[in-house]
């Protein structure tokens, strides 16, 4: 019988998982189908590869990134450890908690690195098109080398999508934005807080990256920022520089309205209005429509398309587990893909994920949410052999972490917890966050 | 014999010259196509309608727009009159000769509003994908009603491509862009010069973009306005606050670095380097690639693609006329489609288009590329019932226009044309440009 045939699009965390956990079967005598990666990026790491640029890329792809600069991590780094790869393995000692973008990127490329996993992926390939046969039961996939500007189509038995889904802007307009005469500009084209310095900023969105990027700009200099929120404020207790203020309703040149009546003078307004999960690649009936939630409809095991399993859908859930989360979709769907573990009928499997959408929807607190995902992961390393580690334990972590937070939003960073995998208590980071403005791996791990 | 189904990708200035073009053969008698017009914005006029937007808009898709506030038109209006519609007959008075982009908007969009040509375009709808099959010499042309997010496939035996080729940023990389704490953008997501009030600005470019977004941020108060140019500088008798400069060569924090071994400390970087001509939608054989040219290669009369004439590209040259040799090519297309003109072999269109590309490359000033172009227009509407136009008057105006930006960059605008249509010379602006700072329909045409 001839090999089968595995296409993974994207090679940031989510798709690095899938090779991995590919290459961890070989390790124990597998034999493996044949595996092709596409990438659109020049390199591996998705989301965690800084750029400059924003909008479209150098070849008229949509930029994919919507990280910045000064960026850290955002929760303890001892909850997202792989559980076959620690930090401590990694970087060699302990470190601290909270690290910033380019430690956390060299630990997910470390455990590739030290692998035979890049020859199995195409850089600089964008996925284009993908269609299905009913008739071959194939898939193909069309790609473009962007460099050479040239198309070219493969065929496959198995689509397992990881193309990330928080690249594509929601961005909803307010009336007046076409006069504010300031920067508009979405989070994902965020970049460089510096820019803000000595600024009033407007921040729209309650969620991660109006937190995230509100303080950091507080930190780089801005004078004072305004968060706009749709349904509830963050309600953290924000230094005097902050301010939330309930939804924006008009602009009128410079001058913000809110819903309350108040106003505000701004200089430049953050869309923080989160992101659209968007496969322009894939035919309507592939396609994954959702909004961003922990248990989407229609995947079972929140990640076979129930209406075609043969094609797989990796981490397209809201976050609060990452990189093992991946990691424990990645070793179910290769068991699934090597015939280790069955699939039930449809029904079957549109009954089980319905079940998990209605606990999704009964619970209401982030600590209920927690213990949702929780319970998801556990679900799914039961019958894989991922190695064994704390889910629950990782849980409480956030919880501590949401605790941290509540209490010092600016401080929360200077926190450290201990490592479910080897037990260490990370150490402090050498300087205060607050005060810690280079942001560079050699900055982090210097003594 | 089933009506022939033509397909007009984009409702910009192009598209609508194609519509028009086939609405002005049936004020006539003549016999219609079936005609669909696929355009991603939600209103007809391309490039010049604004948006506030940067990036992707609000579906996903690419921002088209590359236009900002405050645009004024950067040659006489007189020079891209369409032969079919003066400015006088719209405005139903003379008007300035340098309107700002609201202004040429209306023009543009008032020649179709006077029409019935709006129901054969569908909006919100972008165009995915183009086929051709040998076997039934028919092109399939897959699109996404961008709202309801949903893809529809249609047959047709001609394709005319009108998407623009000035919404696609080439953006090259410089040393230490990555670092740079500031702003960095491309041309096509400037879109208000405010922002940058108080700055010392960087452009890398010495072309149009370059020329009028340095110009316009002067006006709105930038502190200073570096040019750095590849190939030559522009050479205008620059007031005080700007500077040309040769080649970027790397970044050191806020450090510009020159070619010259001269530097410059900047606070916001603008790439005013160009566009590409990209067309994801297309197979590889049928995309035109070329740089930004009065000729590109491999197109017959400047628009039928001589591998596949039904596949035609309006408006892919670079640009002194724009309006009006839109519209000639339109009617010399529909003059094909309608069986009209006969088009030579495939050979004998080679021959043709190969001996254009060696004019146009012998032609080496601006005058020399401003007659090429006339030239070009003249050789397309003859054989056409396109109103006569004096194209090479329009010439002159280009020569003189030239003459005038030589003479004064920052006040080239205040001057007035003779119109080659109706004779009238237009009044003066009731502000000199450098003094209007509000670029609406209303404040141009108030008296
Ligand atoms: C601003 C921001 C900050 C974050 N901070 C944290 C944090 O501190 N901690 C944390 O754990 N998580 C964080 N996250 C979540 C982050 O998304 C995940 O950690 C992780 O990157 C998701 O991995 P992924 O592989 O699913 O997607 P991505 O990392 O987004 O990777 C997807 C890959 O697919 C490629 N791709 C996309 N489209 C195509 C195509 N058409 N063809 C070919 N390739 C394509 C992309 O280039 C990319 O490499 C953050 C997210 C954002 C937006
Ligand atoms: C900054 C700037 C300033 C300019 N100023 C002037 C000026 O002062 N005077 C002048 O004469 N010219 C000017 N131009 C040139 C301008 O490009 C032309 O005037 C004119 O707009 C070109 O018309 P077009 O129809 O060929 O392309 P566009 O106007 O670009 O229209 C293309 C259309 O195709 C649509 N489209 C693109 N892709 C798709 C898709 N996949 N599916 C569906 N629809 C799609 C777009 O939404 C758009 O509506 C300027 C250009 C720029 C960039
Ligand atoms: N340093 C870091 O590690 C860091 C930094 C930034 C982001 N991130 C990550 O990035 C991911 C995305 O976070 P996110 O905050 O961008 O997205 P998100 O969590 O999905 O939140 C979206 C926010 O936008 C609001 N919103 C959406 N539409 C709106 C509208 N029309 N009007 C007003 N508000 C609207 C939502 O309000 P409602 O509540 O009303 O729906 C919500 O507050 C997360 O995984 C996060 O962890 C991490
Ligand atoms: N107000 C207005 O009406 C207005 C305003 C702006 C633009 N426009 C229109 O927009 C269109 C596009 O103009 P444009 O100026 O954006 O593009 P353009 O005319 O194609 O010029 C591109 C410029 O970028 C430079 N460049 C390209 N690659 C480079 C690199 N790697 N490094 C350094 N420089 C590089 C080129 O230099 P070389 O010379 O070395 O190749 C050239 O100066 C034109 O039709 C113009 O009329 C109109």
């Amino acid at each position: 019988m001839k090999k089968q045939r595995i296409a993974i699009l994207g090679a940031g965390p989510s798709g690095l998982a899938q090779l991995r956990a590919f290459e961890a079967a070989a390790q124990t005598g597998a034999e493996l189908p044949e595996i092709v990666c596409y990438e659109k990026q020049s390199d591996l790491g998705g989301m965690w590869n800084y750029t400059w640029r924003t909008g479209l890329d150098a070849h008229g792809e949509p930029v994919h990134g919507s990280m910045y600069r000064y960026l850290w991590s955002n929760g303890p780094k001892e909850c997202l450890e792989f559980a076959d790869y620690s930090f401590e393995e990694h970087f060699g000692k302990p470190i601290a908690s909270y690290p910033p973008r380019a430690v956390l990127r060299d630990y997910i490329m470390g455990r590739v690195e030290k692998s035979d996993l890049r020859h199995c992926i195409r850089f600089n390939t964008a996925v284009q098109w993908v269609s299905y046969d009913e008739a071959t039961e194939k898939f193909s996939v069309t790609v473009r080398d962007v460099k050479a500007d040239a198309l070219s189509t493969e065929e496959f038995d198995y689509v397992v999508v990881a193309t990330g889904h928080f690249s594509t802007p929601n961005t909803p307009y307010f009336e007046g934005l076409e006069h504010f005469p300031g920067r508009v500009l979405h989070a994902h084209d965020f970049r460089d807080a510096c820019e803000f310095a000595g600024k009033d900023l407007l921040l729209v969105g309650s969620s991660y990256s109006a937190e995230d990027i509100g303080t950091q700009c507080h930190k780089y200099g801005a004078s004072s920022v305004t968060f706009s929120y749709r349904s509830a404020p963050m309600g953290y207790a924000w230094p005097e520089a902050f301010q939330e203020v309930p939804l924006l309703t008009r602009l009128d040149d410079r001058t913000a309205h809110f819903a309350d009546g108040s106003q505000r003078e701004v200089d430049a307004i953050i869309l923080c209005t989160g992101y659209q999960h968007h496969f322009p690649f894939l035919p309507d009936d592939l396609t994954l429509r959702t909004r961003n939630r922990l248990y989407p409809e229609n995947l079972y095991k929140g990640v076979f398309w129930i209406a075609n399993p043969k094609l797989i859908y990796l981490g397209m859930q809201d976050q609060y587990y990452t990189f093992n989360m991946f990691d424990a979709q990645a070793w179910y769907a290769r068991d699934v893909i090597l015939g280790r573990i069955a699939l039930p009928d449809a029904q079957a499997m549109a009954a089980d994920a319905a079940a998990w959408v209605q606990r999704e929807e009964a619970a209401r607190t982030p600590c209920q949410h927690i213990d949702f995902q929780a319970a998801y992961i556990r679900d799914l390393v039961g019958p894989t052999d991922y190695p064994e580690f704390d889910i629950e334990g990782m849980g409480q972590l956030f919880k501590e972490w949401k605790r941290d937070k509540q209490a010092d939003i600016l401080g929360y960073r200077n926190k450290s917890y201990r490592s479910t995998l080897t037990g260490t208590v990370a150490p402090p980071h050498h300087t205060p966050w607050m005060e810690a403005i280079d942001d560079s791996l050699d900055a982090f791990l210097a003594d």
